[in-house]
């Protein structure tokens, strides 16, 4: 199986791709740009999905489900809106056998449907705050796709709230922020930067978009998650007023927040390897394959030794494959199990039984132990534990040694003007023989000045942009914007993106 | 709130929107025909699905993803099914900015996008059976809808199975009815009948369809979960062959089976009332409201004492509501959680915590009792499960009540001959002065003797169908056909339908 994935050395666009369809998490669909997404990847999505959504929930959050279809004079209301997602729009003309008098938008996003029943659900500030969030299927029709990262059909969940005051909208939009940024760290182990995006890369509709961005393994950055302040847009372009508590009538204020399917990508691509896919024991729908090594003569002896290994992993809560097939080699079911990314793989053969020990290897690491049949329930759960600690941390360590300061366009020039666009980087573990004195790129951290001539300029000449300002890094701004020499007013993170 | 609620006798149809609509479960969209499901309803969804979902894997099935958009070409590939689907077909013929080269359609159900992608996933029976289900929102257009019970978009489920051999795919068939049947029964409290349908009546496409069939309070039956045996039509159709244990090439054998957000409707009319909602614990977002009854001067006392209540409650694992809002009087309250269909109502005043009781309601019989505080979370525990069994039986009692059995039209004729549309019927708490001796209708057991003739005058005459063959029914079948005299061949449920 191993054999089928490309190394990323040579080509880090098909090493992704060789992944997700060896390892059967998505496959190409008859329409264009759609994807199908296969039982081991929609594993990693609902583990992920739970586990948000349990999240939503304890921050106060519940979930709705509105209709897919909009009216195209919906979308009309809001200027900004129906100008960044028009180009994007799939649109129903016929139903039913005949033409529509109006034709209905495939949801792109869900403001405007949403707004206009938020109308006839808010009255009074008794009424607010609303904290509604669905899950649902979305559609941009993108011309460019990739299985996961980029699809014209998407899962995602998109999170709508109502509030009485500004400060409160802000508030919302902060906490979403946050909840996004520790489930990506302590969830999915990708570290990620939590900031303020600049405004030509804001959502359309929002005041402002605050976004997490994680680092892919070609040093590429990874829009993961986004967080919006709406203001009074949409309460403005749908007429939803409410009386305050001091007898006013206001326009109500609004947040908006989601994360989609393309976390799945940028799972894969952050922790994965040459030898196929690397998962966080969290989201592994198996966490531990059980192989047992037997011959003719020595099978029974075996079998009924790794079933003892399994119960006893089971009765402990882990989630258990045991791969008892014999038409495969144990070598071929090593490649295989790894190539799937299951975190933990124990080997029981006659030795072991007879010892009462098994062999367990992580995944990630490839380190092999020696673990007595009595201890297994508890090394798996340590190791486990440690692994989702050391995929963070490692995945850390890596955007960490890939980002640098800058403080002139020479610099940044210098910092991405020699990426070699055939052979992508220098991998994670070393396999490349490429050091990090040949600088390919990665987070550039600089000065700005907020300009959009400046943001523009580095686009056009290097497909950098402004990743976002980190939240935790805008105070005491003070000095000069990398690009143009003029004094700063935010610290930004650039980079080459997704 | 209750006075909202139009009464069961005198507008059965009202009184179903007025419950959906004051318990705040959905809403009109300003799309025709589509809805809106707001959280108390969600919710309610929420739980059954994750119930299904769990019986689903516990029966070896996995979840996938597949497209929402169909290429109108591989509908037409079944001939039965694209006949039964292209009325109520929605077209989207535009994207990006683009006519599209082939109109895409929104998925109606997944059969032909799923057995296109089946044929790259199966060569042999080693790759067999395929064990999959989809959560998924689908659109058919139809003229008149209403809320939950029949939407042009809806939420559903539905499982897509493929088999190397005829008796596999109907074993499956007949595994998953069951599933619904217990899952009805044990979950829902729906007490339903599990037959096959006539070919009149079975899913385009299939071989054979089986239904489970619940029956409302204004006794018409509502089709609660389908399951079909599809033959190899989609495997001819889409050229789906794999290799078989003796080295032949054959066609795969295939089944589907769905249950949707139709059920949400099911459960509001089999058990509610007329002060609003009543549900199954099981599917209670709260299981128990606790109201305390305070003025001034001792609300501080009451508030501590009723979360006491509320804290033992949770620590036993009760999902709670503690309604301590002071701009509502108690009675206004007590009406307001009727309505929402909370099965425990737990008040708590001076007295009560004086004593150290509680007065404990029951929602489905209005039942009151003394409850001392330290036995609250043992008896809340027991009469919720109790209320889960009394309401199953409740609706069986009323089935079985309105159940018939028939040997002549002339039967049929006075059994269905008399309904009063304006004034639908005998309401199950008997609120309503028409007895049993008026007999409205309901379901009627005869003998049929197959012929579509027989069922079309049925259906023309009284606007009654075959609800389906129940399975439990079918040996012996001896004797004539109710509606013609010739020599019956099977045991049929009659009745209106939604």
């Amino acid at each position: 199986m191993a054999d089928k994935i490309t190394p990323r050395s040579v080509d880090y666009s098909q090493w992704y791709i060789d992944i997700v369809l060896n390892a059967k998490l998505a496959d190409y669909s008859p329409v264009k740009g759609c994807m199908v997404i296969r039982p081991r990847g929609f594993a990693i999505w609902e583990r992920l999905r739970d586990e948000l959504d349990r999240r939503f929930k304890e921050t106060g959050h519940q979930n709705a489900y509105f209709p897919m279809f909009i009216p195209m004079s919906f979308l009309e209301k809001e200027a900004e809106h129906v100008e960044g997602f028009s180009p994007e729009l799939a649109v129903v003309t016929h139903a039913g056998g005949e033409e529509l008098d109006e034709p209905l938008v495939v949801r792109p996003t869900s403001e405007t449907i949403i707004w206009s029943k938020y109308r006839d659900w808010i009255q009074s500030w008794r009424d607010l705050p609303l904290l509604y969030n669905q899950w649902a299927n979305v559609v941009r029709w993108e011309k460019r796709t990739r299985l996961f990262l980029r699809t014209t059909e998407f899962l995602w969940q998109e999170g709508h709230t109502a509030h009485e005051t500004q400060e409160e909208a802000e508030a919302e939009t902060a906490t979403m922020l946050e909840v996004y940024r520790r489930f990506a760290e302590e969830y999915l182990c990708l570290p990620v930067i939590a900031g303020r995006k600049s405004d030509a890369e804001k959502f359309a509709g929002a005041v402002a978009t605050y976004s997490i961005e994680a680092m892919m393994q070609d040093k590429k950055a990874l829009q993961a998650g986004t967080s919006h302040f709406l203001g009074q847009n949409f309460a403005k372009a749908f007429d939803v007023q409410f009386q305050t508590r001091d007898g006013q009538l206001d326009h109500v204020w609004a947040t908006s927040w989601g994360a989609s399917t393309r976390l799945v990508g940028a799972i894969i691509m952050t922790h994965s390897d040459d030898k196929g896919l690397v998962l966080p024991p969290s989201l592994a729908q198996e966490e531990v394959v059980v192989i047992p090594i037997f011959k003719n003569d020595n099978k029974a002896t075996v079998l009924e030794y790794a079933n003892r290994v399994v119960q006893s992993l089971k009765a402990s809560g882990r989630r258990v494959a045991f791969d008892t097939d014999d038409s495969n080699t144990p070598g071929w079911k090593f490649a295989e199990w790894e190539m799937r990314g299951v975190p933990l793989r124990v080997e029981a053969g006659p030795k072991d039984a007879a010892n009462g020990t098994v062999v367990m290897v992580r995944r990630d690491t490839g380190e092999k132990s020696f673990v007595s049949i009595d201890d297994i329930a508890a090394v798996a759960a340590t190791t486990l534990a440690t692994m989702q600690k050391d995929l963070l941390e490692k995945a850390r360590a890596f955007r960490d040694a890939n980002t640098r300061d800058v403080v002139s366009y020479t610099d940044l020039l210098e910092f991405y003007g020699k990426e070699k666009k055939a052979k992508p980087q220098a991998a994670i573990d070393g396999e490349s023989h490429e050091g990090t004195a040949e600088a390919t790129g990665g987070y550039a951290r600089g000065l700005w000045c907020g300009s959009r001539e400046c943001e523009a300029k580095l686009k056009a000449d290097l497909k950098v942009t402004i990743r976002n300002m980190p939240s935790d890094q805008q105070d005491h701004v003070e000095g000069v914007c990398c690009l143009c020499g003029a004094p700063a007013r935010h610290r930004a993170i650039f980079a080459r993106s997704y």
